[in-house]
């Protein structure tokens, strides 16, 4: 049978990385692996796509899928919502493909709570100083806006402890082998081999 | 502070190909990987050299190593005395080192005892008739020593979920793909990490 596939958290503050790395991962359109395409009310960016950078709903649409309970976890801010639906998530892990979930620790808590063997990957720049070298870096931001950045930052990384794995993003291709490497050992767990190759097992086990 | 090594426990029944998988792991002698030495009671075997292949050790001598509690486990097989020395193992994994224990079931309990971080590794072959086709292809053995084989190695698989990782050896490459991301991601935990980078984690949440 196919393999199910795994439910990935990936959090990181601000200048990890985080972004790069999830391209990186994605970047040959593999079929097992996808991103989590979220539902929101905020207005789409141009560029954006329906249905391939977010579901755009409007509130009364958000409201009635909170009121169905069809959101794994959802989350107001700045006034708009954000919401992943577990529905497409389950389907989705069902077809045997990883989906990752690109959220914060507070979405992390809430997925973790409902689906506790979702898999927490949290990505750390190597240091306060590159932390704010890369945040500084972009060059599109005020003093002010970077110095929000970095308290932020320190705040979302204060949650560390809550992730099953920790990738320093030193030097990215390390770090991608990092999260390659652990998405390929998490599809070979003793439970996930015995569910997928339950007949095997069984050939191998007859007298 | 210097990452501690990872113990692994790799468990398999004949013709699944362990040996090989670990001899490609550390056909580069890499300096982070070294498979355990055991102490044994046995004769060395042509071209077996004493501290690389085994600890060459009388019945003696051997028997005052258990009296003082030296070793991780030991078993009595087909007369001989089979032991791990906890004490070179701890000294190993502190330098930074992953140890692998090549040793079966039995050994792989009574090491998960004392030790429960040990990570166990289980490799099976894709099929019956495979193993069987294994075990036939050596040439050296009679159909009755094979069936003998066939006989313990549905034992030995009966163990499977006792393991952390399972790993089916069908394509030996895919097989030490795999072997080689399960040893990564074992770096890579939040545990594991905490504990190396504590320094780098206060750095980040200095105010």
């Amino acid at each position: 049978m196919t393999a199910r596939g795994n439910l990935f958290i990936v959090s990181a503050p601000s200048g990890a990385g985080k972004s790069s790395l999830i391209s990186g991962l994605l970047k040959d359109k593999p079929a097992d692996k996808q991103v989590s395409v979220s539902h929101t009310t905020r207005q789409p960016r141009p560029g954006e796509v329906n249905g391939q950078h977010y579901h755009f709903v409007s509130v009364e649409e958000f409201k009635a899928l909170i009121a169905e309970n069809a959101f794994f976890e959802w989350a107001e801010v700045f006034g708009n919502y954000y919401g992943t639906s577990r529905k497409v998530i389950e389907q989705t892990l069902e077809q045997g493909i990883d989906v990752f979930l690109d959220i914060d620790w507070q979405g992390a808590q809430q997925v973790k709570k409902v689906m506790p063997e979702a898999i927490g990957i949290f990505i750390l720049p190597p240091s306060k100083a590159e932390l704010e070298r890369r945040l500084t870096g972009r060059g599109q931001d005020s003093a002010e806006v970077i110095a929000g950045r970095m308290a932020q930052a320190a705040s979302e990384i204060s949650h560390y402890d809550e992730y099953d794995f920790i990738i320093i993003n030193d030097d990215f291709d390390t770090a991608l082998g990092d999260f390659i490497a652990i998405i390929r050992s998490q599809r070979l767990t003793g439970a996930g081999q015995i569910h997928t190759h339950n007949d095997m097992l069984n050939d191998l086990l007859a007298e």
